[in-house]
C-alpha cells in the first residue's frame, strides 16, 4: 500500500509547532496547531465509559463550536490519572491560551500513549514556553502528524482542494482500535467557511462511514478523538462538495490506519450485502472482522471460508439463513470453488476484499480491519503500550 | 495445572467404544457410548445461527428427553455441508441404531472438526460395523475423551460420587470457543436416577456459571454440545447433591478447557463485582476475558492496568463509574502500588485471578479464559483447524 508523501493542498492561516519535550525519550511527543483568527469547529469522542481528563476537557471547550489552537502530546493519555490528571490539562490549555493571548476554551487538548501514569506536566508546560515564537519555525502538517504518533509506523496524513478551499487531515493510532462514534486521533483543518453546527452534521455522517467502521483489535481506545476546524480564510465552499472531499480523505486515513494496525500484513476490507438493515450488515461485518480465527485465517491465506460462516451465524440479534448465504473475494467480488485457487488470491494480496451476501434485505455496510499475527502479541506483549 | 489422570467414580450400565476410522489420519476419531438401559437426558446446543447438521438432527432426537447411544466423530463437523450433510448423521445414527437394536431417535450424533467439508459418512459406518461385538472391547471413557479431541493437547475427564450414585464428564474444545447456552463437546453420564425435566433444569443451571462463562478467543463454535444421560442403574439421588457434583465437575472441564487453549500459558479466572446487576457483571467480564490487549498483556506479565479499565469502559450497556473502579489481583484480592510487585504475581502464577470491583450494586460474576499468545496465531493462521 502506498504510505503518504507529500501534503498538497494546504489551508491558509494555520501554523504549525512540533517538538520533543522528553515525556518519554528524545522523539517527538508534542504539536500544536494555531488558527491566526478563531475557526468554526466540531469534535467527537470515544464512547468508552472510562474516558481521559483531555476529553473531559475537550468537551467543555468545543461547546460553543470554536477552537483556535489544539495542543496533543504523545507518549501518555492521561487517562485514569484522577482530578489531578484534569487539572494537568487544564494547566495545558491555559499555559497555550496565555503565550498565544487566546481564551483558555479557545484550546482543545489531546493525549495518547500509555494509561494510568501521572503526566509529567511540567515538561509539557516548558515545551510550549514561547509558543508564539516557535510557530513561526515553520513546521508542517507532516511534521505534527509524526509528533502525535505512538506504535504507528509511519505518519498519516493527506489533503483535498474544494475549489478555492483546502483541508488537511492526520490521524494516529495502530492498536486499541474500535472506534465508536469516533476514533483514536484524528485532526482535519481547512480554510474553508462553515458554520459550526453544518461541521458537525458533516463530521458525524462521514466518521460514520469511515473511522467507525474501522476495527483493528475491538479494543475501544479512552482516548478516541476527532476534530475539526475550519477557519474561513478561503471564504464559502458547496458544502456537499466539502462533505465528499472530508469523506474520501477520512476514508484514504481510515485506510492507513488499518494497514499500519500492530502486526498487520493485509488490509482487510468487509462488504456485507443484503441483511436486514444497514444496521445489521455492520454489526455482522464487525464480527467478521473482528473474528480471531478468521483474521488469523487471511494472515496465511488459509481458505477456510468455515470460520466466515462461523462469525456471520455468531452475530447476536441479526437476521441470518445459512442456505443463502454467499462468500465472495476481490474485485469484482468472484465465487471460488478451488480452495487453492483461493488460497492464492488470500496470499498473493496486500488489501483482501470479502464480500457475504445474505440475501435476507437490502442493508449494504463496508468496514476495515486487518489480520492477526504474532507480531501484534509480541508488540503488545512484550513492551507496555 | 494439574491434568486429569485416573476416573475414580464410572457409573454402571454405559460401555465405551472408540476406534480410528481414518478420517483425517490414523489418529483416534470416532466414539460411542451406550447405556444398557433407556437413559433421562437433556442437551444444549450452540447458539450460533450456523449449525452443524448433528445439532440440527440431535434436537430432533433429544425432544421426548431419553437418549441410548450417543456417536461422537472428530476431525470433520458435517457444518455448512447442506442437506447431503444431515443425510449422513441421519445415515450414522440409523446405523448405530441398528448394530445396537435402539430406535433411531435413541441416538445422538455429534461432529467436530474442520467446517465446510463432506463428511466422509462411509468410513464412519464401516466403524461402527459390529458395534454390539466391540462395545465388550472394554474402552475407557478416557479412551471417549481422547477420541474426541481436535487441537486439545490432553483429554479431558473428571468424575464425582454422589453417594450411591457416579458421574463422569468428558470434554474437548480448545479453540473457537466462547458458549452461548453451551459449550464445545461435552458429555455427562450417570447412573443416578432423574427425570429428564429435572436434568433440562440442573444442567442450564449448571453450564450458565461453566461452560458459559468461559471464553477462549469470543469465536462461537458452529457445534457446541452438552449432553448429560442419566440411566438410573444406582436408584435415586439428592437432587441438590447430584447439581453441586454435576456444577464441581462441569467447573473441572471448563478450567481444563480454558487451560489447555490453543498457544495458552495462563489460566485467566476475572471475577467482577458489584455491578448493577448479576447480566452486567457477566457483560464487563466477558469484555475484559476477550479483550486482546488485556490477554496479551498478562501473558508476558505487564502490570497494565490501564488496559483493564479500557477493557471495563468499552461494554456496552453498563453502569460504570470510573472513579469508583478497584483493580485488584491474586486470592485473597489485593491491591498492587508497587507495578515491578504486580508483573511479579502476574509471571509467576499460571493461573491468575482479576477482581473488578465496581462499587455501584451487588452483581457479581466470574469468568474464565486465558492470555493470548503468537503460538495461538500460530496454530490458527498456519494450518487449517
Amino acid at each position: 500500500m502506498k504510505r503518504p508523501e507529500i501534503l498538497e493542498h494546504i489551508p491558509a492561516g494555520f501554523s504549525v509547532y512540533v517538538t520533543s519535550c522528553g515525556i518519554k525519550d528524545n522523539t517527538l511527543d508534542l504539536g500544536v496547531v494555531y488558527s491566526e483568527v478563531p475557526a468554526a469547529a466540531a469534535a467527537m469522542f470515544t464512547r468508552n465509559k472510562v474516558v481521559g481528563n483531555p476529553i473531559l476537557l475537550g468537551k467543555e471547550h468545543i461547546a460553543n463550536g470554536m477552537l483556535q489552537a489544539i495542543v496533543v502530546n504523545s507518549k501518555n493519555s492521561n487517562v485514569a490519572t484522577g482530578k489531578q490528571g484534569y487539572m494537568d490539562s487544564l494547566e495545558i490549555c491555559k499555559k497555550t491560551a496565555k503565550e498565544l493571548s487566546l481564551k483558555t476554551k479557545d484550546v482543545l487538548p489531546s493525549s495518547t500513549g500509555v494509561i494510568g501514569r501521572p503526566l509529567p506536566v511540567d515538561k509539557i508546560l516548558a515545551g510550549l514556553e514561547g509558543l508564539s515564537e516557535k510557530l513561526k519555525s515553520g513546521n508542517s502538517f507532516q511534521d505534527f502528524a509524526a509528533a502525535i504518533m505512538t506504535t504507528d509506523t509511519f505518519p498519516k496524513f493527506g489533503s483535498r482542494k474544494i475549489v478555492n478551499a483546502s483541508l488537511v487531515g492526520v490521524a494516529k493510532g495502530s492498536g486499541m482500535i474500535e472506534p465508536n462514534m469516533a476514533t483514536m486521533l484524528s485532526y482535519f483543518f481547512t480554510d474553508a467557511q462553515i458554520s459550526p453546527k453544518k461541521l458537525n452534521e458533516i463530521l458525524k455522517r462521514v466518521v460514520e462511514k469511515t473511522y467507525n467502521s474501522l476495527s483493528i483489535d475491538s479494543d475501544t481506545s479512552t482516548s478516541d478523538t476527532v476534530v475539526i476546524m475550519a477557519n474561513g480564510k478561503a471564504g464559502k465552499v458547496d458544502e456537499k462538495e466539502f462533505e465528499s472531499a472530508l469523506y474520501d480523505l477520512a476514508l484514504e486515513l481510515t485506510r492507513y490506519l488499518a494497514f499500519d494496525a500492530e502486526g498487520a500484513t493485509k488490509l482487510f476490507v468487509v462488504d456485507v450485502k443484503g441483511a436486514a438493515s444497514k444496521k445489521e450488515a455492520k454489526k455482522i461485518a464487525k464480527s467478521i472482522i473482528n473474528s480471531p480465527l478468521v483474521k488469523t485465517a487471511i494472515y496465511q491465506g488459509d481458505p477456510n471460508w468455515g470460520r466466515i460462516f462461523m462469525a456471520v451465524g455468531k452475530t447476536d440479534g441479526v437476521k441470518v439463513d445459512p442456505d443463502k448465504i454467499q462468500i465472495l473475494w476481490g474485485n469484482p467480488p468472484k465465487e471460488y470453488s478451488d480452495l487453492s485457487e483461493l488460497s492464492s488470491y488470500l496470499k498473493q494480496n496486500e488489501e483482501l476484499l470479502l464480500t457475504v451476501k445474505l440475501s435476507i434485505g437490502d442493508g449494504d455496510w463496508r468496514v476495515y480491519g486487518c489480520d492477526l499475527t504474532e507480531e501484534y502479541v509480541h508488540i503488545n506483549a512484550f513492551y507496555t503500550t
